[in-house]
């Protein structure tokens, strides 16, 4: 299973930043790195093209022991201890940040855990989701959005899509904001109780399903026009964006705390981000109607 | 004790804002706020002006009782329980962040704690510090700022400005980076081992100190001429700013656990910033020699 996630988080890179290359019309830049404890992974950024702020597909395959404070944040379970803390972890991590504030960012992020031999039940899962975050709301983008990840998950009988976007508004839950960092999608944390095949064709399924859940409304939004008002806006959100990621994202914790390359963990972060003191929205406006939607989480597919 | 370090604060407030008003040529936006468990504030916010892009000097008292998790991120010692959960603070907090990128940020903040009745050796202390963040390096700025400091600690027995600076250097270390926030000042968690009055006596001397440490560094600094790429550094340097604050900076974690205001509490934020992927500085530039001293901290006052 180790190989097999990794061959297919690998493909699926190539895949998703191909077609970002066609639309952004730049190339990545490319960094393959090595972790001095074990493993490595390969990033690829797109930044200065014509349609993404700062775009970045990465995968890694790392391995080693953990510390018992990157075991409290790896999660999946009780407290751990000797051979228990040898770990071995692969995925794919996405966060795209485009620059027309009409057009959301997205996040997704596939990941397959094991620990010590990884043979015990509970002793290996699968984790991820893919999340939507507008600076404006569409309303017919995000139903496209989870539709795409309700139909993956409805292909499987491991997956349950109510549960996952639920899990979703949880997860990115902002609580000294308040609301929410985006307007849903699907999370789980810790698939490990079915066929360990079952679970990965799940995985794979969705990971495969990126691109159509996304380029669709990434085409319909990157080149309307905006206004230098609603760009702040977009800005404000981004540093919405980064106080989530630092700090509650668990993933930027785990990458914090097992040594791993500093630059791949925070490519989640926007090119620039802005902090206005006290800044308001006058309900009526499209900003308003967006902050409705991260302060109570809609079902998207039953309206 | 409480009415006199709040009374302290108040004034030193109120003779900063009339500084920094001067200085900015437009006038604070002030915010008085109360917490539903206990206490309140007055915040007052620059910006706009000629001088901050954004500049925050806020004071607040509140009191109540501490969750577990609260009392661990307000340090000072040993597990608590009990009655021992009933705390009272207040203090200063200032965090000012200049438009030219020549001119340093500066934080400072001074805060008198007080758990159960605050009679008992260790149920009371005193804590703060300044330090300056630059985005270029003149030694001239750390030197001076340094011997303001230290003046003020030479005055007080209670003081140790060696210590105090060696806390600093240790506190605004961003360990991901393998840097420090800014070059240095003084930090003082807990001072609590000697007369109530004599520690009080050193923190408003420290407070009161506080305009002759900057306002001069600001003064030579804050017309100087700047590109748009020393812009761009700033910009980044303000990154490193957000990340400190967000992933380690107590006094952030306190608030954010105490429903304290979080308009106040995050006004430590810069107004912007930036993350570049792998953004790198050259060796032989200036950037590199602000670099250098972030990650090697250095006496400025042996030199």
């Amino acid at each position: 299973m180790r190989q097999k996630m990794a061959d297919m988080v690998h493909r699926i890179q190539d895949e998703i930043c191909e077609a970002l290359r066609e639309i952004d019309g730049v190339d990545y830049r490319q960094d393959e790195w090595t972790r001095e404890e074990g493993g490595g992974g390969r990033s690829r950024v797109f930044s200065g093209g014509k349609v993404f702020e700062k775009a970045g597909v990465n995968v890694s395959i790392v391995y080693g022991t953990l510390s018992p404070q990157a075991a409290k944040s790896m999660g999946g379970g009780h407290e751990l201890q000797g051979t228990d803390l040898d770990f071995f972890a692969t995925g794919i991590s996405l966060v795209l940040h485009p620059i027309n504030p009409m057009a959301p960012t997205v996040h997704a992020n596939y990941r397959y855990f094991e620990r010590g031999e990884g043979q015990k039940p509970g002793s290996w899962w699968f984790g991820g989701g893919a999340d939507l975050t507008p600076s404006y709301l569409f309303e017919e983008d995000a139903i496209h959005f989870h539709q795409v990840h309700k139909d993956a998950c409805d292909r499987h009988e491991v997956a349950d899509f109510t549960k996952f976007k639920q899990w979703c508004d949880d997860y990115f839950y902002i609580k000294h904001r308040g609301e929410r960092r985006g307007l849903g999608g699907i999370f789980f944390d810790d698939i490990n109780d079915a066929d360990r095949d079952d679970c990965f064709a799940f995985v794979t399924d969705c990971a495969e399903s990126f691109l159509s859940s996304y380029l669709p409304i990434l085409e319909r939004r990157k080149d309307l026009p905006f206004t230098s008002e609603q760009k702040d806006w977009q800005q404000i959100r981004r540093g919405r964006y980064v106080e989530f990621n630092l700090v509650y994202d668990r993933g930027t914790t785990f990458g914090l705390t097992t040594n791993g390359r500093i630059e791949s963990i925070l490519m989640s972060l926007p090119l620039t981000a802005r902090w206005e003191y006290c800044h308001e929205v006058q309900p009526g406006t499209e900003e308003y109607r967006l902050l409705e939607a991260l302060r109570q989480p809609r079902n998207w597919l039953e309206n």
